[in-house]
């Protein structure tokens, strides 16, 4: 999407240079800055420091980081070193392991020579399936927009509520809960989106520079006040994203989802969710008992991170010493509570055979297996 | 309640020295500061910078003021003159003019020799009364926390939740939501509590700063954390204070109050609101409609404040440039989702008839006056 009137991606292979370059998220929402990724010291900092992240985004990188060291040395054993190095940066990202793997089978059965190509194609491949997967989750979601603004009078934008990043830095573009926000910007429709702050990482933070940045009307708001906004009419709907979706339509998300949620429930305000397929766990039946959810450092509550008064990155610790601290970093909203979901094939309800209908293969392959 | 083993109030007047003296609370909950107030604009300057917040402290604050002039100069054009500079220092403070109106009323007929001693023991008596509210409210706030101990294997703690501070330290002692858990905590039954960080002030910061000084069990959460733990049957009770709440019940309180009252009904969760009777508004009947809610400054969302590396105090800025932010500071709880009102007569349905059963005859002195 757009940063300063120029289209951008994640991550892309510079037509002026063939350079990998990234923007380095660590900067982000407060500067702007591109790095070239080119060692695989590089590629592996990228992950593992978090300069990327988003697990399509994470995929896409190691990827990259293949076809660039295959140019180098496209050796048997530089493919499995580079394959074991990047493998180590985040051992938890399973898009990590799967775009690494499926580079590898792919790459090996060839002739060395031909790797570097191969391999830049498929990272180039990797990048633009998740493109082509999140820009139809836009499309369908922009009929949803289209609905909402049909019913009001002309100009009158359309009131959006979201929770953390499931934005397009987060993927290699688009994004997913963004996504139908960039086509309905596209399509003319003015909008009003609020952006959850998100506490503990304020991911908020870097929703609202997209939004920015591509020049969508927002506010950026605490994690408490949604419901407030909900009560007095001034939310239309809700879209999130997913960490993880059970097969029958359970969403496991960033910590605070459920609470928007309920609200929205009880305000009658639709629910959505967006989420490409591959997010799907068709193994999980009841995400509240199923999904172990993880509990994360407690600096991350204790201290907050921002732009000090000199204009660098500073943090702050803003409990008192002694006390305690919990971080349950996700929480899952029951199917009960969500409207619909928003795939790449379209949008279903969140139930078993709402999702079955649009994934019958994948539903089937799991009943098989189980 | 106590810090350090010792006990205070958040303002007395000294034993030693017979000085006024306060706790400096813009230093909470990093560091515990105890100021003199002697001069005029020592009060005044406690009063409008916030050295004391919370209606009750700030209206024995205006007391204490009055009568430490009082020893000064008991003259009726002094007299005035403290009053109207007092009642200048925050103009929307409902506290500060009752009690300063209470001062004068009292003070007026007598002669100017007999004021100095009236006043003080009118201050006294401010304070003292706040005191009995509160303790009253902990009083059966406690038999809640009794009963849910009873029914749970012994040393098993109660595990409440509570949003902002509605502390000891916003009132005289005690507190309003807090004197439950410091009765249960005196009665020996074993405490956890979640405190909520309350976005975007961090208000459970002062929470936690005090539950860790009485030396009660707690852990500090992001306010997204709540619906999470309730969803996992961590929280056996949702304890809040409130600003106002209506004569049919419903509930005007820190932003995010609403959420958390959705996540305990939806849980089965019990969900009670600590309230002086002062704070009941008889002309209200639906909060959501009447209530208007107060949108504070962008800075309290876009900057958070705390302790920086160097161990003084800082702020940083979360929000990237550009990007709006909205920030209503109240929210109403309907009263459906409330279980009950604990006051300092005792606890009571979420209704007209509730609150009318526990005071008649503030509920039908407005009913002649409507």
């Amino acid at each position: 999407m757009k940063v300063n009137g120029v289209s951008y991606r994640s991550i892309w292979r510079d037509a002026s240079d063939g350079a990998v370059r990234i923007i380095d998220q660590r900067w982000l929402p407060h500067d702007f800055r591109i790095a070239v990724l080119d060692s695989l010291d590089d590629f592996a900092a990228a992950i593992r420091d978090m300069w990327v992240r988003g697990a399509p985004l994470i995929g896409a990188t190691a990827a990259y980081g293949v076809a660039v060291q295959m140019a180098r040395d496209p050796s048997d054993a530089h493919l499995d070193h580079v394959h074991a190095v990047l493998n180590a940066t985040r051992p938890t990202a399973i898009n990590l392991a799967w775009a690494l793997n499926r580079c590898r089978a792919a790459l090996r059965p060839l002739h060395a020579s031909d790797r570097a190509g191969a391999a830049m194609r498929l990272a180039d491949a990797i990048a633009d399936e998740d493109v082509e997967i999140n820009r139809r989750i836009g499309e369908h979601g922009l009929g949803l927009i289209r609905e909402i603004a049909a019913a009001k009078p002309a100009g009158e934008p359309v009131r959006l509520l979201t929770h953390c990043n499931a934005g397009w830095i987060a993927t290699v573009d688009w994004g997913t809960a963004t996504s139908p926000m960039y086509h309905a910007a596209e399509a003319g429709i003015p909008l009003q989106v609020w952006v959850d702050e998100t506490r503990p990482r304020n991911q908020g933070a870097l929703t609202a520079w997209e939004l920015g940045s591509h020049g969508i009307a927002h506010s950026y708001i605490t994690d408490n006040a949604g419901g407030h906004l909900m009560q007095h009419g001034l939310v239309d709907m809700v879209i999130t994203g997913t960490d993880r979706t059970t097969a029958t339509g359970d969403v496991c998300n960033k910590i605070g989802t459920y609470l928007k949620a309920l609200a929205a429930h009880d305000n009658g305000v639709p629910f959505y969710v967006a989420l490409p397929s591959p997010t799907i766990d068709w193994t999980v039946a009841d995400g509240l008992r199923e999904i172990p959810i993880e509990d994360r450092a407690a600096t991350e509550v204790s201290h907050v991170q921002g732009r000090d008064a000199a204009g660098g990155i500073a943090s702050v610790e803003v409990t008192p010493a002694g006390s305690g601290v919990a971080n349950p970093a996700f929480d899952v909203t029951p199917a009960r509570l969500v409207t619909g979901l928003i795939t790449e094939r379209g949008i279903c309800p969140a139930s078993r055979a709402g999702l079955a209908g649009l994934f019958p293969e994948l539903a089937s392959a799991e009943s098989r297996a189980s």
